[in-house]
């Protein structure tokens, strides 16, 4: 298996979950972005985006289902809430919920106020995502358990959601999180896996 | 079962799954945007965004997470990509992609040349994101398998894919659509499913 990441990239999700997991990985940091900085990306990912991860002939270039994918195809693994669970469709939705409803706007916010030239950036598109971020971060808090996401324990939802607030506090967004989405944030990577896959990230 | 919808909104890819599986299950179409439009609706759901699902006490809110949801809690069906099955990390990532990738950029698109008072739209960032969606797209199909996303035959992954052509078609976004996502498109909305949802949603 090997993982294409970028510091700080949501390709942390998977790189945290193969911490978690304990499983053999290759490690590539590149530069961001690779479609551009990292020859021969596209030839990996034709999408271009971060991250590309693979296994054998498999390609997969959505962080949070990798994450699920780790925890099943390699598992299994209590990181991941099965099927026979009650809480098994709350926790598909916070794996889904992490990337297509609260980190897209966070890289909208990121694009239009540093990634763009200073004539290309959109202050209110910029405005716009960080408050459709904030609202639906609180949104999301009000459906999560009290300790994690759901099922009553750590899980690849925490990965998926944890991340968005760690991505919110990098990028300029840490007045979007609530302080109970920082003292959720600050409780599910209070982990050796979390700890670990920061250090990799930095080459340690 | 209970699932809240706006007509052409990303609930269709529920709304499709629910026809395609043949379950019971009663719609409310909404109009739109349902968080001003409708009463309640946050009380329904925090976040405010369409589809809401209930299944008893549950509460989902993800297009494609509530398609994998019904074939699985309400399943078995060959709908879904079983874990044990060669393309089931394709077929995850296929879902995620779906929304996260595809769909998000296109509601970008609609909110600033449609949605958004005269006043508030954005020429750029409504054409960055059509350029950031056909290009996705395009990346997408090279990924897919000649007939259907994955796995040779008809899976929920197709309905999530297939809501995105259908979308784009339906916001002025046709051009990014490439003939062979079309040929896609044509072939996996052939389906008794696929109709009897087109009739739901428009009270037949």
């Amino acid at each position: 298996m090997k993982l294409y990441h970028c510091a700080g990239a949501r390709s942390f999700r998977p790189l945290w979950a193969l911490e978690e997991l304990g499983l053999d990985y290759e490690l590539e940091v590149m530069p961001f972005p690779p479609r551009f900085a990292r020859p021969g990306y596209l030839e990996v990912n034709p999408l271009g985006t971060v991250p590309a991860f693979t296994d054998g002939d498999l390609l997969m270039t959505e962080s949070s289902a990798i994450c699920h994918y780790l925890g099943t195809a390699h598992g299994p693994s209590d990181l991941v809430v099965g099927a026979g669970e009650a809480d098994y469709g709350r926790y598909l939705n916070f794996l889904h919920m992490s990337d297509a409803t609260l980190t897209f706007p966070q890289t909208i916010h990121l694009r239009y106020t540093v990634l763009e030239p200073e004539e290309r950036r959109l202050p209110q598109a910029a405005a716009d995502y960080a408050q459709w971020f904030a609202s639906r971060l609180r949104g999301a808090l009000k459906l999560m358990g009290p300790d994690y996401a759901c099922a009553g324990r750590f899980t690849m939802a925490d990965i998926a959601v944890g991340y968005a607030v760690l991505l919110a506090n990098a990028i300029g967004l840490a007045a979007a999180v609530p302080p109970a989405a920082q003292d959720y944030f600050a409780r599910v990577s209070d982990r050796d896996g979390f700890r670990r896959a920061i250090a990799k990230e930095s080459g340690r």
